[in-house]
This record gives structure tokens, sequence and C-alpha cells, in this order.
């Protein structure tokens, strides 16, 4: 379902394709401002045709609110905004019309549905525009209480950047080491340049989320984030901590020690990123996302004719990204901000922080 | 919360050292059979004190139908299912109780609820019985609509398998290569002998999920099936099909090409996991899951008197798995199983097939 | 919330003062063709300005669909169309901006927001525009499965319709009884020419509904149709078959006794309103609701200013409904229809019927 | 579905013949004591046996705690509780086998479910001793917070209570003129000696409810309410504030008009039941519901055989109650206080009251 959340509830809709796409956010706390210019800047970071290296299809991509917003205040029992389709052209895909894209839902979507929607219509990427609406104004809320959400590049293809977090990041291409993000463009041009696309992984980082936040067996944190995460189409993986490497780890390496620092209990390291039990520890949150590489290459493919059953080859035209993972990096960042604002709320935590 | 599902509504209850833990699932389709020798089969693979390499707890494991079973054939609104915890020693939990053991739920479970529940209560992998007793059910279920789930465990620490599936595998210690097996088993024993404990990853297997299952946006089959996979501790990552390796790989080596095999379309690879778009391709659905070392080792580690506010070494007694790895083989099967059949119901395909 | 549904989901957005109100409805069998003219005709009926008892405030009321509708055939994982305010005049509620008009959720919703919304923003009747598109094509998707929703006007003030159901109604003044549909018209332009309004009770009848749709305890079917008939503003109680008449029977009498009717078992009365224990007994779904008189009446009222809290006079100005009995009928007809399509769906009796 | 709520969730399991009917209650707030013999006395209203207007079965319907209480303490993620049935006779029920009772969910169950279940399984009333553990918890978190639930008799058959509330009432038989409540038991009494049954009608008052809490559309207090309320079987009818009788007035004598009381707004008249756009007004919120007669009645009915599908006598054994109505005045204020606390933890306004 397009619909997330206990407390909170966002329900995304609209289509690539149709006159806009849009979000219906409720159970948001009233009375709240919005910086609406930060929200917008929040959106230019994922909104398409600004650089080389996304897509040139040029969308505003400005949130214009129908409803649960006075001025900039929120206000009202739910917050309705579309985001405008101005630069769809559904004509590009005319004669893949049976040829489904390899790497795209068209052929399962083809089967369940009983036919073709033009240009991925509700599983088009761009169904993160919305996602990053409601994204954005959770970023806000949280921040006002003390929680910060930062995501980064850790790597495209084989290029990675540091281990070490430095903040704050250059959000244009946001990495730690300026170097890494120039070779990764580099990497990422050479791709376009080839016909062909890649992708990267995306390493996100929320800090001051209070200790005991989440819950137990589908409460968790971990449950919670993931489900809203694997929202962004191209995701393909998420560990939190040290994820993967915890499996060949003995139990003496991968527990995190508890310790006072100052007149607070922390954890000397945070392998297990900073959920235990499902539970935030109070160390910072820390996961990671596989983003697979853009499906839409130049390079001619293999497919089936699904009229005739024949293979075929097939060109994807339109205009698409070499590489999503910049792009999707506010994404990662609006669907983990949605998710724990929403076990914030749901832990009736709200009036204390 | 500890309920889960669309379609399918699975409530897990109870807790660790309580008389028992407990399931309702509610949503099955009324009149079909079940084999409950099978499923006390399928329960006795996770059972505890089963072989030198799991705790020495002893538990039966033996589900008590309250409601919704007639005789052995499915019937009534809800299932409802009650595991006896008889071995429970809350005893030996007596006095590290202001002491959290890392990498347990205690902590934040302290700061949350305002005091330690013994045994990690309704944080315990002792929960996993009931969502064994749900899974087992779903299994059976999915296997009459020509659904298999199949999981083997992928590495132990440094030790893998190999990357073909050999199927069937010898379910007590499920590896392709029994080789490799016994090698792992050599690695739990002398992590055993050192007081302390490992970890691994396990890999599924669905075969048979029809092309079209799940939904866009947060409906897709990788959110379905992490958000119930993460409600066994100790799962600390996910990925679908080549998952963080694709993040390494370009578009044209990376998509899927399809072809027609007899008289069905069918992809040559399976990079994606058999999932597109959060639907089912029709091909095999395969993830892995990163399994942490069990957190309680006898070894002595730091921690903190949550009273006094000092540091302070524990060294954690109790009877615990030194990897609880071979156990957790079924309970991701169960998890995986709730989640497809749910997607399945909630698709309306279940007359279909 | 404004989501509704637990197979079909179905999302309410936008006010009735924004540029549109819009729906979402998830879940909905793929490839069902819908007859784009009589979900015209039916959205006909309960818009405004159509005649001399109703509000002279005029719109079209033309859903536009965005997503999940090729050509007429329901293709995609959810149906959005929006319904287009143009005929809004916010000013009219200028100069009472501080002063709850009584009957209306201004005030709770002042105390809740901290401020008034214009004409009543999300709580306006306007919303139900956005659910009788969603209703009305449910209603066409259960008449394929041979279930019909019918609704009539029982009573408007103290002028009643005749116990028995004639078929067809003229859908314009839906009465059993045209001469009663008659004086209750004359009832309702006596009560505008006063400067007043008025209310009654409209009867709903389901026909055809399998026996055993529905569920136990929260899952019954009185409880899932009274969770979305409320969501009509101005409803304020409901009864199913006899209703709180039974509540002077005696069990002898209230009892419905079940006979043999050609190859069927039929209940030889239906005092239950075709629903035991939550199920559909297989006769037909009957249910009243009253519909209390509009609140906005042109004679003055007692109110308080909020801002001086002092006592004061209201004149509610703008155009009203002297009565919204009329409008309101499809309204009910249309949540029934989401309501008893939801249940149908959640029983995945879809294929069998 | 037998899960209710929105950030409490409600699961209630088990069955009137089973060893014992359940309930997990999650999403309370942490750390709230429970007086657990007031709890007891709650659940004694609602027990069977008392009194000779009762059924003889006999149950001592004390609830066991198996997670989520520490001591008295509410504390961790979640709390269940059984009741144990120590006197069930399925034996009773032997050769009705195949013989729907009339008034009973036996025959849409049986339609549903493909047979029998005996004494009406998870449709049984005994259900409702569950819901009575969580609603016994829920109305004392409700009175720490200013907020009180009343329920009484209002009529039994043709004998009717005074209008006027009257409080304290005499709990053993609710209503607020004790010599109406005589000539109620009168009423009950002769029913039994006739071999009959009768019904009635609960009226329910929750005072203390702040204004604005609940919401618009399907998250309106009436809709809350009465999807909680008819999880209770035999209720046939709700209706908030003047309900029904509204449809015969007219807008100037329906409306309920503000005025300052002291420094607060409240209304002169309270119609509206406390609701307006679903939203509590701040006032008592009041509603009625009425309860048919027990079904279950000594003399001989009119059914069919369901394997001969032939017309036969009934007469129905077992024990039952002439009247469920005083039993069930627990019950309605059980629904009412997991509504109404469920809508409070909602709005979030936990920590503010």
């Amino acid at each position: 379902m397009s619909i997330y959340g206990e407390t909170l509830r966002l329900s995304i809709f609209g289509a690539s394709h149709a006159e806009f796409v849009g979000m219906t956010l409720e159970g948001l706390p009233s009375g709240e401002e919005i910086d609406l210019a930060e929200l917008q800047a929040f959106m230019d970071r994922r909104a398409p045709g600004r650089n080389e290296y996304s897509t040139p299809r040029n969308e505003a991509d400005v949130p214009e609110f129908l409803s649960g917003l006075d001025g900039n205040v929120i206000r009202g029992p739910s917050l309705t905004a579309v985001v405008r389709n101005t630069d769809a052209r559904p004509s590009a895909y005319a004669d893949i019309r049976n040829i489904p894209r390899p790497g795209h839902a068209d052929y399962p979507a083809y089967v369940k549905y009983g036919k073709f929607v033009s240009g991925g219509g509700q599983f088009s990427g761009r169904m993160t525009a919305a996602l990053c609406v409601a994204g954005g104004v959770c970023v806000q809320l949280l921040k006002k209480r003390g929680i910060n959400i930062y995501a980064r590049i850790r790597s495209i293809g084989p290029v990675s950047d540091s281990d070490e977090w430095r903040l704050p990041m250059e959000n244009g291409f946001p990495t730690s080491d300026p170097d890494a993000g120039k070779r990764m463009i580099e990497w990422i041009l050479d791709r376009k340049a080839e016909g062909d696309s890649c992708g990267g992984i995306i390493e996100c980082m929320i800090a001051g989320v209070p200790a005991g936040t989440g819950g137990p067996v589908f409460g968790g944190l971990e449950n919670r984030i993931s489900a809203a995460v694997f929202g962004i189409p191209a995701v393909k993986g998420i560990e939190f901590g040290d994820g993967f490497a915890l499996a060949q780890m003995k139990g003496s390496e991968s527990n995190d020690a508890f310790v006072v620092r100052g007149n607070r209990v922390e954890t000397e390291t945070n392998r297990c990123g900073g959920i235990l039990g499902g539970l935030a520890t109070g160390m910072p949150i820390l996961f990671r996302v596989s983003v697979k590489p853009t499906p839409s290459v130049a390079k001619p493919q293999k497919s089936v004719d699904l009229e005739t059953m024949k293979e075929t080859e097939i060109r994807v035209g339109g205009r698409h990204d070499p590489c999503v993972v910049p792009r999707a990096v506010p994404c990662v960042e609006a669907a983990a901000a949605v998710a724990v604002l929403d076990a914030i709320l749901t832990d009736g935590k709200d009036g204390e922080i």
C-alpha cells in the first residue's frame, strides 16, 4: 500500500505522468512553524535537471499545500500537498509499449495490472518528490526536538568516501571528503559517456533520538526504518550499524560496552547502529542502504515483446540519471525522518522533549 | 507494535519468563488442513536444548491451539496458540538487575519503561517461538499454493557455504555443502570453548511467488519482508538479490535481461532477487540477513550500574547459545512466510492459484 | 484519521475552500470497467445547486482521475481522483472569524488547532464529494458481484415514507411513496422560508451480500458500516434492523426464525437487519441513520466571541441547504459500498462470486 | 478483525469454550499504577452467576497478567492478560450441532467457516470478559486524567429510568431512579419465568474529555466509539446526544448555543452529545446503545437442520441470561474507555492534561 505509519499516516498519490504527485500526512502536531524556504531547499536537492549528472527532465518541484498549512503554520487534521509534473513526455515511451525495460517494474506490473503503465506510473522514482515533501516537513519538526538527520554518499561504484563523518557536508554532493566526491562525479560522468549507469551506497546518521524510542518485535526501529526506506525505488539492501560485518565478528567484539560520559550512559563503540532490541540506545542511529544502478541505460538490452512472446532488443530512450544516488540522498533522509518522527509520536514522548 | 500484516494480522504476546508466549493470526482462509506433525518438526528446528551448539534451556515448544483449529482444519476467524515456558529461570538474572548486558535491549528498555524486565521479557528471542507457530502454518498454506520457502546458513563467522543452492538440505544444519556445515559447527564450538559467541548470514529463497505479487511504494515485497524479518532479534541487515554488491556494478551488468523459457517470461540472471518495483518477477525471491553474534558471552564485559552510575564489569550467566544462527533459520523462513502469504492474500490472488 | 479500510484503503484529502477535494482508493481489483456516466450520475445526486431545496453553491463535481484508470478500466495499484472547488466564497465567512457557529465543528477545531479554518475546512460536508467518488466506484463493483445498494429518505421532520420499500425509486427524491416525497419537499421549503432548517432519517438496504461476510468482535459489519457512515457530517445515530425497537421486545419476538425457501436458508423476518454476530445472514442488510438539521440557519443564534470571551449573537450567512438529507442519500450509499466491498475483499470471497 | 485502535492496539483472543479468553493491549503509557482490586470490581460487574437475573454459569473472571505489569505498575511494551474459562459445558450444545440457534451467529458462521463452532466460539459474549480487562485498565488511566465514564440502564423492555442522571448510582443495578431499577428487575424475572428474555437501552456519559479530542471524517469520536461498541454482541444501534430525535427537530432547536460559564465556553444544551464534527466540545459525551433481547430462550423456536435442509424446532438449553443488559453496562464503559483513551493518546494530548 502507499500508506505508511502508525501515529503519523503518510499517503502518497498521483503518478509520474499525471498532473501531479502528492501526499497527505496526518497526525502532525498542530501549531508548529515550517520554514518554507528550507523545505524548498530540501526539495531542490532531489529535483531533476540541476546538473550534468542528473536527468535533464526539468521540474520546479514546488510543493503546493492544499490543506493543513495556515501561512507557514501547521494547522488542522492533515497536511496535503501536490507537486506538479510539468515536463512529462509520455510519448518517449510510445514505441516500447509491449517490451518491458530490464530492471524496471514494467514486467511484473504488466502481469499484475494487465497492461503497461506509461513511464512507470506509480512505480516511478517521481513518487519520491511526494515523499520528500513529507520528509522535509518531518526533518524540520525533528530538528526542533534536537534530532538531526544527515545522509552522505558512502560510495559510488568503486569510489568510497572516508570512514569518518565530517559535518557540515556540501549538500550538492554530500561526502565527508570533497576529493572523493569529485572522483565519484567523474565515475558517474564516465558511465554516462558509455551510455551506462552506476549505483552506490548511502549512509544515514540520525543524531539525538532519545534512548528507548521504538518497540519490540515488529515495532522496532529497524522494522520501521526499513519499511519506509524500501519505499524508495532502487534501494536493494539496508544494514544498521556494522550490519553485515557483524556476521563475521565474535560477541566479545560486536558488543558495545556501556560507559559513563559526563552524566550520560553511552556505548564505547556503536556497532549496533544506535539500536538494541528495536529501541534507540541514545547513540546516533546509523544505517546504510544499497542503491542499484539506474536501470535505464542507453546501451541495447535483451527483452521480450509481451504480445508476440518473442525475444527482442530494447534501447531505452527518455531522459534518465546516469546515477540516482545523489538525488536519493534527501529521499533517504526523508524516509528516515518520517519513520523516526512516527516512532517518537507513537511513544508519546513528544511533550517531554 | 507486536502486530504485523494487512490482510493477515499477526499479534505476538506473552514474555520470556511468563507462563507462555503466544500468537493470534487472523485472516487465514478457512477449511484448510494443517499437518500438525510437520508444524511440530518446524518448531523443533527452532527449539532450544537440542544439541551442543545451542542453549541448554530445555523447552518442549509444543504449540497449544486455543481457537481457530477444528481437529487439524483451520476454522473460524482467528487462530490462537500458546507455547509454554517450562524451563525459565529468572533467578539467574537476579544479581545483574541494574547492570545492562551489552548488546541486549536491557538499557534502552530500562530508560523507556523505567525498570529492568527479567530475562529480556518481551524483547527476548523466546518470542520467536510464537513467530514460528504463525510462520509454520503459513509455510504449509504457501506450499499448497506451489510456493516453497528454503533458508540456509550462508556463513558462520569466516566459514562460507557454497554459492550454489543444493536441495534438499539436511535441516539439522542447513547448508548446501555438508563439509562447510561441519566447519561451521567447529567454529561455533571453538567460540563456545572461549566463552565467546559468533554470528552469521542466513540466505532465504522463496520459489513460486506469482509475478506481480506485492505493491509500489510502502507496499513492496522488500518493505513487507524486511518489516517482518527485523522482528527477529539479532538481525541487523537485509539485502535482496545481489543487494550491496549491486552498488558496485554498472546498469548494464546489474539489469536482468528478460528471456523466454518455454512459454514463460523469465530473467536470464536474478540480480534483483526476484523483485522489481516492489513486485515479484516470478523468479525466486532471494534475500540474505545478517545475524549478529549472541550478545550473552561468558567473558567479562564493561557496563554501568544504572543505580550508582558507576562503570563496572558484568559476567552474563544464564544459559545461552554460542551462535543463534542455526535456530534463526526457521525464524527467517517463518517471517518470510507470514510476509509473502499476507501479500498474496492482500492481492486477492488466493482463488486463482 | 481520514483513512478507512482494511483491504481497501480509502484516504480522503483536500478541503472545502482549497483547489480541490480528492481521494485515493487502494486495493481495488484490477481490470474492471467503470461506467463513467453512471459514476457522474451518482455524483450529481450529491452535487449542490441542483434544486430549490439545496444550497445555491454551484459545483460541477466532475471527478478527474490522476491514476489508476486506463480509459475506463481500473488499472494499477491505486485510484486517485480530485473534484475541483470552483464556487468557494471564503469571504462570506470573514466577519464571523472568531465566533463559532452553533452546531458546527468551529469551536472544537479552534481549540484543537488554535485557530479558525475558513468554511469548516476539512470538517466540511464538501469532503463527501470525495467519499462519493470512492463510493460510486465501489457501488459499481458490488453491482457486478450481485450486490445492490439502495437508500431512501425514511422521514423528513415529522413526514414519513411508507414502511414498505418500492423499487425503483425516483432518485431525485428517493421515497417509496411519491406523495410522501412531495410533502417532505413542502416541509423543507417551509423551513427555508422561516430561515430555519430540518433533518431526517435515511434508510439503506444492501441486497445480495453473501452469508458469512464480516467478522467477529471489532470486524463485524455493524462496526465496519458505522465507522464509515459516521464519516458523513450530520449523522448522529445508526441502527441495524429493528435497532432501538429491539430493546422493547422479548427474545421470542426479536429472534428471526430460520426457514427454507427454495434451496436457501432464509430468516422469516429480518429484525436483525441481515447481520448476526457481525456476519451477514444472506438476507438484505438494513440500517437507518439519523441526520441532524443543517446547523447553518439564517435565524440569529447565541454564540461567543472567542477573542473577547463575550457572549454575542451570530447570523450565519453563506449559502446553505435548508435540509441536507436528500444530498446525504448517495453519501450513505457510498459509505456503505466502501464498507461492504472492503469486508468482501477482506474475506477473499471475491474470486468465488 | 479482533484488533481495535490506532495508538492503543487492542487484540482480543481465545474462545468461549477454550482454556481462556485474553487480550493484548499495546501503546499504554509506562509507569502508571493500576488498582487491581478496582479492576476486579469492574470485572465482577460483568461476571456471570452473581444474581438471579444473570446466567448461572459461574466464572471467577480474575484477569491473570502475563506481561506488561510489574507488581501493579504498567511496565513494558504490551499488557497481556487471560481470563480462564472454568465452567464451560460444551456438551450442552451437543444435540443442536446442525441446527442454528435463531438470533445467534451460528448460521452465518457455519456458512463462512464450513461448520459449527461449539458455544458460539469466538462470537460468544464471553469475549467481552477480555474487553473488560482492557477497558477496566483504560477506565483507570482516564480517571487519572480527569475523565470519568458512567453508564446506566436507560430502559429494560417498557420500563424506563428517569431522564436525569443521578450520581453515584448503585452499581449492582445502575439506574438513576432505584424504583425504576426494581421494576426493571421484576420485568426481567417475569420474562425468565416465561422462558423468554428481554433487552434494553444503555446510556453512557463520558465527562471531562478535552475539547478538540477526535478528528474529522473517519477519525471522529462517533466513528471511533461506534466501531468499539459494536464489538459487544447484542448491540444493534447507537445514537449520540439526541440522536434519532434530532431528525424531527428544526435547526434552530437542535443547535446548541455557545455560552460563557465562568471562564469556559460551554453549550447551553447538549443535543449534539458533546461531539461536533467528530471532535469533543468539552461538554459530557453522551450516547445510548440498543441491546437486543438474549437470543437464547427456553421457548421452542423454528430453525433448519443444515445437514438435511429440513425445517425443525429447536429448544436452546445451556445456561443463559434472561437479560444481558445489566452485565453489558460495564462492557459499554469498557468499549468507550478504550476508544476515548486511544483518541486522546493519538492526539498526543497525554502530556498536557
